[in-house]
């Protein structure tokens, strides 16, 4: 399975690139790209416009095909309309990547669609990459290659760092760089990629998952392209398994940010609930908000080596409010604070005035001292009790120093675990910061910032379930499938789907098709219930019980009388429907009722959605999303994520439910549409859930 | 009902000071508060220390009892033990305030709590109003009075400003100065009143509601003092009705933070699903964390006083990621982005290059020079389609200018519109921020941050519904309530509820109460139901069902019957209880099932809970939470507010129900526990809602 992303190498490190396009006039995008280029790049430029023989020192060509030496990358800044030449002309001097600028692409209707299909073909015709088009290139502080058009004053290029990041926007990438600048957040390389005609954030995380100098990879996107999730989750999951850590921010969240997200990237922005769920089951953080991204994507990359061991979180403050503030936060989003152990707590009381409070925060007070923070993160910061600190030191009393500042630093490195330190105080505030930044402690002005980046670091390395791939589906569920197709029908009947269920060896109330009133009597003698339902079986039905098409609570000695009242009933109301026969089923006894479901997403493909069964659940949106086929132990996690999952764990007095039936279930389910290519949508709904075992009551599935 | 707050006024303008405790020694608090004093106060100003004849040119006395002149304001600065005598003699002396800075208090535990009673005791014989325990003081940028002890090299002061703040904790409070100091935002006054154990926010926030120089009012609290929440409430209102914004913070919204928030300034941190409802419906904006706190205070106070018509904003942007991740943040708070009117786009698409995206957001593109925006603003900012304006304009292209700043000023205070900007672009970026925030217009360096700012100048100005005051109670429901006091019970019988339910005007599915078989029938004839229940009524039985005291599907024809059944079935398995007979109720036909109650919160006193029934509700915490007595406006909000109200509305094709039904039943049953002292607990579960009408079924009623 494992891709080749060798030819993405070429846009961070060609030896020579060509710039077609390139302006002679000042303030012009494309003469502002070359000179960020002749400033900065390491490599060989040529310019290629008819009307110079040279710009700012780089000699000009009427065409890329007159330049004497062979050139890897062409930076194509022409107009739309000038792109398809300009392209084929890199193609036949043998480029191997080309990065187009200009907008006027599928992001601006029909024609521009065209247009975009017209450039992909001609790049596949010479084995060219594209990157773009509408987007501003990429960046890579190892060797100074940077085709962004804004010029130093007015966009701050960060310090080197370890973040790489891919933006689908070229805007939010250049607000990005001037925030991460301004933060004092070093990058490594940077990518805006666009409308992705070829290349896209799969291939590029993929790619970035095996450079040296990269420990956080910052994901923008406003869409998934059609087909492209799995090798979106793919590369994701390589990045972690390669201790990268990813943070992904999406645009296009609500449908109003979507309808933005359609005219700017043509991205389709799909929905939002099976996008982060998803990513995360892939492995990355999902940041919220733009604020969170760079300050999360900070402390990854200071600190995403570490891995921690666990949720349990120390804070140790001298600032009451500030302490309170981040605990909440920490706490809102899961993690723990265990109680400072007793014995610590009683050697401590010994040394610290009776003032400080030794429960978890630790609060030192405003009177509190670099000692005592000395003191108590010896103590504390190293005891097996915490898995990750966050130290919350305001340099502001006239008692603290920046020598605390060491203090930590010292503590975190020696003891190797995730920590986030929230410090300000006018100029030794700022002293204080940047010295915890130099010593990759990821510092932040306010509380709520350094709980949630600490909490990105124990996110960014919990323990993922692996990924399951498709089996090889039971024959029998296929040729139930195919003989439906043959027949015209683009839905299973109601046996057929309660039979694929059992072919996938899902628990399903037992049930018969009669065809005839003996049948009946056969049927209810086989389900050897005492209380049946009847329902009629008819590809033409859809709601069965607005033609008297439903019977409950049959008594099994009258099956054959249900039947015929079933059938009489619905000749009536619905002369014309096709009869296949009734159905008889047991009824299932009362447990908890669930429903799974599984359907195809544009860009995922299939997934699996789990939730209670009810109107109310829908409304309140308690579901869970995750890839199919799901393994168990995503299935699991699935059940847990929803809120309403308590009810199947002994909720108020009621037994604890089988929950591990369930997750049996939910993986079976999630196989049918992964396995087979035909199935569009299964919806079982719903599963009954006892203290043993579960029962498939009723299923419908969608084919085509 | 009007409140005097003239009395805290001596905290922010006194013309005398003592400093009790001021030392001698550099770097001691006591010092640097005193050198705050000297350098910026412009009142008169003396130290209070045996061991000193002056500090700082300060003249230093004795006592305060030794100083010449008279004193308004006592600052003690001495530690917890010495603050009695401190006081006692500052009583003595005459003054009308005292700020206690020393911890040690309630926050400390018994003996704490202890010390602090006997100073308010003191405070009380000499009717002086005491800021802290616990605390830091007063900051008043209009006469420099400033008594935080933090020397301006460790915390910044702000700029002067339109903001006014309270805070329960000092160290947020200066951790917060400096913040806004760094985002350049300004101050007015900031007071940190630590225990409070007198002077709390809602005289804070009532003084403040009356100072010329306040247009925002930022508010942390840890919690709401026992018994408080109603004055609280009151000066947010006030505040409010004077045209002034307030925002809130909360420290201690978990569990975990609840627990740091008691071991920092005592508070108890109470439900904050209470807290936020009842200060959302005070008229308060809510934050969430600390950064939404000052981003939000600095938009409520420099744009405030323009009032917003409604929700629907114009986001116009050059930058399509920023633009997509504006338009989220705005439509996750629920603000709508209407298309751009149709005349419009025909009159700008002659006007401006094709590539630009004319709906909304307008995405002018990165080509977007200073004139597009100039048009557009012209164009569509006035127009009455939109209520506010979000401009997106990093100055990073080249043919942006900083002359953008200029048309976006100009054109906000021409339409008179709430506005927030965002913008960045390194050095340019900072200068076109830093002139748009001296022109009022709030602008900030990402996308999220413009966006939930411009959203809380709506939420600052939604229209609130009035606060209803208690009445008094009917007779008949007073009486019963103290019948069943005498008798010694701490719970209504179930027919006792009912019937207080009824006296409340409130519909009860029909009942009767049968103390004997004979009353029994007559019970069925008059509540003339095809169907009833019967249930034991018993001081002494909780759970009815249990010692087969309740029957389902009673026969009227045979309630005779049903009696005996119960009483035999109930004398047999609980033969120990008292009974008083068999209560008989009409079976409910089946409605939307829905559960209204009210109780006592410590704080705020009464309060109303409206929710769907069920288990599934509880789990997944859909439910609305109001004042009680509860107005009709604020009932029908309440069911608004809840996810699962859409059932209510007519889901998925079923009728609506009677929604103006039911707010007239939320309304009469929050009137009981606001009205009746002695009635602690209101559970009504279910009522019933129709297509026409409501019916209560069952209720819990609790008294002591």
């Amino acid at each position: 399975m494992a891709h080749d992303y060798s030819s993405i190498n070429v846009f961070f490190y060609p030896e020579t690139v060509a710039l077609i396009g390139a302006s002679g006039k000042p303030g012009a995008f494309s003469h502002e790209m070359l000179r960020n280029l002749v400033t900065r790049f390491k490599g060989k430029v040529y310019a290629v416009n008819p009307k110079y023989k040279e710009i700012l020192g780089v000699p000009s060509y009427p065409s890329i095909l007159d330049i004497p030496d062979p050139v890897d990358l062409a930076v194509i800044a022409v107009r739309a309309q000038r792109v398809p030449q300009a392209l084929e002309e890199a193609g036949k001097k043998g480029v191997r990547g080309a990065i187009i600028v200009a907008g006027g692409f599928a992001e601006a209707g029909e024609e521009g669609e065209r247009l975009q299909e017209a450039v992909v073909s001609i790049a596949k015709r010479y084995g060219v990459r594209i990157v773009g088009p509408n987007c501003i290139g990429v960046y890579n502080a190892v060797n100074g290659l940077d085709t962004f058009f804004l010029p130093p004053e007015k966009m701050r290029r960060p310090p080197k760092g370890y973040i790489a990041v891919v933006s689908q926007s070229g805007a939010y990438l250049t607000t990005m760089m001037d925030w991460l600048s301004s933060e004092g957040v070093g990058i490594v390389k940077a990518i805006n990629i666009g409308n992705k005609a070829d290349v896209d954030e799969a291939e590029i995380i993929g790619y970035y998952a095996s450079q040296e100098f990269v420990r956080a990879i910052m994901v923008y996107m406003e869409g998934v392209s059609p087909g492209r999730g799995r090798a979106l989750v793919e590369a994701v999951r390589r990045a972690r398994d390669n201790g990268k850590k990813v943070v992904v921010l999406k645009g296009g969240k609500t449908s109003y940010g979507a309808r933005a997200a359609k005219s700017h990237t043509a991205a389709l922005a799909g929905d939002y609930a099976v996008f982060s769920s998803i990513l995360r089951e892939a492995g990355a953080v999902v940041a919220e908000t733009p604020t969170e991204f760079v300050d999360i994507a900070k402390a990854l990359s200071f600190m995403g080596h570490l891995e921690p061991r666990g949720r349990r979180v120390l804070v140790v403050t001298n600032a009451g409010g500030p302490g309170v503030l981040a605990t909440d936060e920490l706490s809102r989003r899961g993690l723990v604070l265990p109680q400072t152990p007793q014995d610590a707590v009683e050697e401590l009381s010994k040394l610290l005035p009776p003032i400080v409070a030794l429960g978890n925060p630790v609060d030192l007070t405003g009177q509190a001292s670099d000692e005592d923070y000395q003191l108590v993160l010896e103590k504390l910061a190293g005891r097996s009790e915490f898995d990750s600190l966050l130290v919350i030191a305001p340099v502001q009393p006239a008692t603290m120093t920046i020598r605390v500042a060491d203090i930590i630093a010292d503590t975190v490195w020696r003891v190797k675990k995730p920590a986030t330190v929230m410090t300000i105080g006018a100029d030794y505030g700022e002293l204080v910061k940047e010295y915890l930044d130099s010593r990759g402690i990821p510092a932040y002005p306010l509380p709520d910032r350094a709980a949630y980046s600490l909490w990105a670091l124990i996110e960014a390395s919990k323990p993922l379930c692996s990924i399951a791939r498709p089996g090889n589906p039971p024959s029998g569920a296929v040729d139930l499938v195919e003989k439906a197709l043959k027949e015209g029908r683009n839905k299973l009947l109601e046996h057929e789907a309660l039979e694929l269920l059992e072919h996938y060896g899902v628990p399903v109330a037992p049930y018969c098709l009669a065809r005839t009133p003996a049948e009946a009597f056969a049927c209810a003698e086989k389900i050897a219930s005492n209380k049946l339902v009847a329902k009629i079986v008819s590809p033409d039905i859809i709601h069965k019980s607005d033609v008297g098409g439903v019977l409950l609570g049959v008594d099994p000695a009258k099956a054959r009388e249900a039947y015929d009242t079933v059938i009489r009933r619905v000749r009536t109301q619905a002369p014309d429907a096709r009869i296949v026969g009734v159905l008889f089923q047991a009824e299932a006894p009362k447990g908890v009722e669930v429903i799974v479901g599984s359907k195809r997403d544009e860009g995922f493909g299939p997934i699996v959605v789990y939730g209670m069964g009810g109107i109310l659940v829908e409304l309140l949106r308690d579901f869970s999303i995750g890839l199919a086929p799901t393994s168990r132990c995503r299935a699991l996690e699935m059940i847990k994520e929803t809120k309403s999952s308590r009810l199947l764990e002994g909720y108020r007095g009621s037994e604890r439910k089988d929950i591990e039936s369930l997750a049996e279930a939910i993986t079976r389910i999630s196989r049918i549409a992964a396995e087979i290519d035909s199935v569009r949508e299964v919806d079982v709904n719903p599963i009954m859930v006892y203290e043993k075992g579960v029962l498939a009551v009723d299923a419908r599935v969608i084919i085509a």
